[in-house]
């Protein structure tokens, strides 16, 4: 490059950050390829503009063409660089996840979907739960925030609302006084459950930034103990009450509310019913923040390496939505259990050695007789009863005719499309009901329902 | 033609266009050849079928393997045949899986792919693990084939080309004489497999069927045993040994014995760690067919319901291949037990009470510092040590910025799209080496590589 070029190069890059739109378009007209080139500091015009909030410049290189993904030295796009001063317009011009999604992976559709169970309020910090000192400071601070469990029950306020159907349970929030006598107590479990997140998720902070903020947000634990409810309550100065045993109450909660009880309930049903050592039968300890039990018998196997046995577990289910070969039908199942007129989809455990596909086929065809083919996965969701991870599916049918497995479900048939839709949209349960807006087999139906409206 | 034979062909026909399934099967064992053949019209059975949206002797013929290409004198398919008569089902069934799939689910794309450990040959016939006759009949049938594991390493045959590197290991199939003695100790674990997947599996076969054919064909076993290992190769007449416990030995099986082991290792690992009641600490004994282990102590509150302490465990594991917002690197970690110069995805468990969306975003900024946006599920697989689910997915990067937890691995990288290429393809390992094929990390990268080959 030529003394000149780079001059011009420098007023270029100038023009940009500074705003001048006039003088960026009209170096533009003189020398087009100077578009995307970079200065000594590695940046192009965009990353300048886009530093220095200049909608008016992005708007203006983005119509001649620049490339809004070539990257900087420390790997960053404009959008980063945007992102990171806080120049939320100039993000959006210049494409956010989607954007950035569709041009990365072509052809996949991104409509991203969120789950009841599965909104994630705090940061786990999960390299924390191994630092005693930092989680003593943490359980003793002012600021944070203990949820109590009564036998896996919630403590939630009681609503003067209950008699509206739409009103939402929240769960008591208690400080550290109130639950301090609770925890020296040998049969409480205690779990952390993290951080509040920060407000600004995408901010690029470095490792050190990061200890510096996360750290010091106020943070989250649960509460365990099966004492009696009523000496429980009296930790509370609210009017609050333990959520009853109904699986119905716990979809109640607002999607924060219930992000942060699968977390704290799956855990605390694991140690409900792992208390002692499966691969010795000796009694355990409770470590690294509630998520760990480490065998008490030095001998055992299960003190070598990592065993699986020690950490919680998680089971995974999968639950799936049948499609008709003809394509204007769904396959739902119903258990005796369920309330009368309810249909849902299928699913089961996903057994050892299987994969999500092959675990799929085999439980539509034990439970329905029904062979299927392709295969979809959709969504995931948490269930925190009591620990299972739903992996929702679209399945294509490839056979159509129907043999109940009377032991796993009482009823399995083939529901128009419409029927779906009228119970679906227009509430009309007269002949289909099916389960609420929180479970995934309700937004499996809905998303095959949304997915081929067009046709 | 005789006239014997055209009258054949006539009433083969008109049991095609009326749906006589019954008469058209009756026939075709009279008559193979008939299958293809053309009335007086041009027409052959399936056209006619077809034609009239009989639908199940369309599926019957297309089980027989009737020519579903050849045309009429119209030059008109089965297939063109159906849609003009409005017979969608009958479309769907004749433009195969993927076809059907496109129609269902359009907009979907469908690329089954299956990973190592995935295949399964056996039909898990669930429903007679509780069937105690049958299994004991099972037990003794002498077609019933056994395979041996000695403390999770499965007996294989000693190969005579063991120098070539391409020799693929082989599980040695035991029979009931072999193994009978073994199976009356008390610390032996017997776990039924399946019995063999008949040819057909799209056979629309009733449940009445299902029962006269699936059941009778030869069952599959494992057979855990922790006995001194020269011992136990005496049941074999061959020359056979236990596989190594290095990982990699496992990684040699056929694509059909590494299904079959992924379920029997890990169900296997299960006995081996889960001896012991978890919720009472007592001992516990095997049930349906090795698939539950069940409380000694009759107080226990496992034995109130149904508990997932009584079931194998199946620890489901998120691993992703997190793609640069720029679309032209990728993300790769090393561990330090990795060989020198490999990386691979990054991958860790899912938690209690998270999707897998979140776990990938949870995991990637816990190991390398890079928030992740947009998650798009590509396959999973089983796999045995001792018995994960990885569900494998590609992620859009937010950010780009590293910094390692030198808690989880030792270094994490971009690597350029190029370089991936170089190792991947054409076996360049002098920048980068990747895991084997038989790995879902290995089919990650792919995938990315395939996807965006077009940009
Ligand atoms: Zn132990
Ligand atoms: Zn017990």
């Amino acid at each position: 490059m030529s003394s000149v070029e780079e001059e011009t190069l420098q007023r270029f890059l100038d023009a940009a950050a500074r705003g001048d739109v006039n003088h960026v378009t009209t170096l533009l007209s003189q020398v087009p390829l100077i578009i995307n080139q970079r200065g000594t500091n590695g940046w192009n015009a965009l990353m300048m503009a886009a530093r220095n909030g200049q909608y008016d410049v992005v708007e203006e290189l983005l119509k001649h063409g620049c490339d809004k993904f070539s990257v900087n030295s420390s790997s960053q796009t404009a959008h980063d660089i945007a992102k990171f001063w806080g120049h939320r317009h100039i993000c959006n011009l210049l494409g956010g996840a989607n954007d950035v999604c569709q041009r990365v992976l072509p052809g996949v559709d991104q409509t991203p979907q969120e789950n009841y169970f599965s909104r994630e309020t705090l940061e786990r910090l999960s390299e924390k739960r191994t630092d005693k000192s930092w989680m003593e400071d943490k359980e003793r601070d002012p600021r944070t925030v203990y949820l109590l469990f009564n036998n896996l029950s919630p403590m939630v306020g009681v609503s003067q609302r209950d008699q509206g159907e739409r009103v939402e349970t929240k769960l008591c929030r208690l400080k550290y006084e109130d639950v301090k006598n609770l925890l020296n107590k040998p049969t409480t479990v205690l779990i952390f459950l993290g951080v509040e997140k920060r407000k600004n998720p995408l901010s690029s902070s470095t490792s050190s930034q990061k200890e510096g903020t996360s750290c010091e947000l106020p943070a989250w634990f649960a509460v365990g103990s099966d004492e009696d409810a009523g000496e429980l309550l009296k930790c509370c100065s609210d009017k609050c009450c333990f959520l009853k045993k109904d699986h119905r109450e716990l979809l109640k909660l607002s999607e924060d509310d219930a992000g942060v009880v699968a977390q704290a309930r799956s855990v605390l049903a694991w140690h409900s019913r792992y208390s002692w050592c499966p691969t010795c039968g000796s009694g355990t300890r409770v470590e690294e923040g509630g998520y760990k039990r480490s065998c008490l018998n030095s001998e055992c196997r299960s003190q070598q390496g990592v065993h699986n046995t020690c950490y919680p577990r998680v089971d995974p289910v999968v639950i799936m939505l049948v499609i008709h070969p003809g394509g204007n039908q769904c396959l739902l199942g119903r258990k005796k259990i369920f309330p009368a007129g309810m249909f849902s989809c299928l699913a089961g455990f996903v057994e050892a050695g299987e994969c999500v596909e092959e675990a799929v086929r085999r439980e539509v065809e034990e439970e329905s007789g029904v062979k299927v083919g392709p295969v979809h996965y959709v969504s995931s969701q948490p269930w925190p009863l009591p620990s299972s991870l739903m992996i929702g599916c679209l399945a294509v049918a490839m056979t159509t005719s129907i043999t109940v497995d009377e032991n796993e479900i009482e009823d399995a048939q083939w529901f128009p499309r419409q029927q779906v839709m009228d119970s679906l949209l227009r509430g009309d349960r007269s002949k289909l009901s099916l389960p609420p807006r929180q479970t995934i087999a309700h937004q499996l139906i809905k998303h095959w329902i949304n997915m081929t409206s067009n046709l």
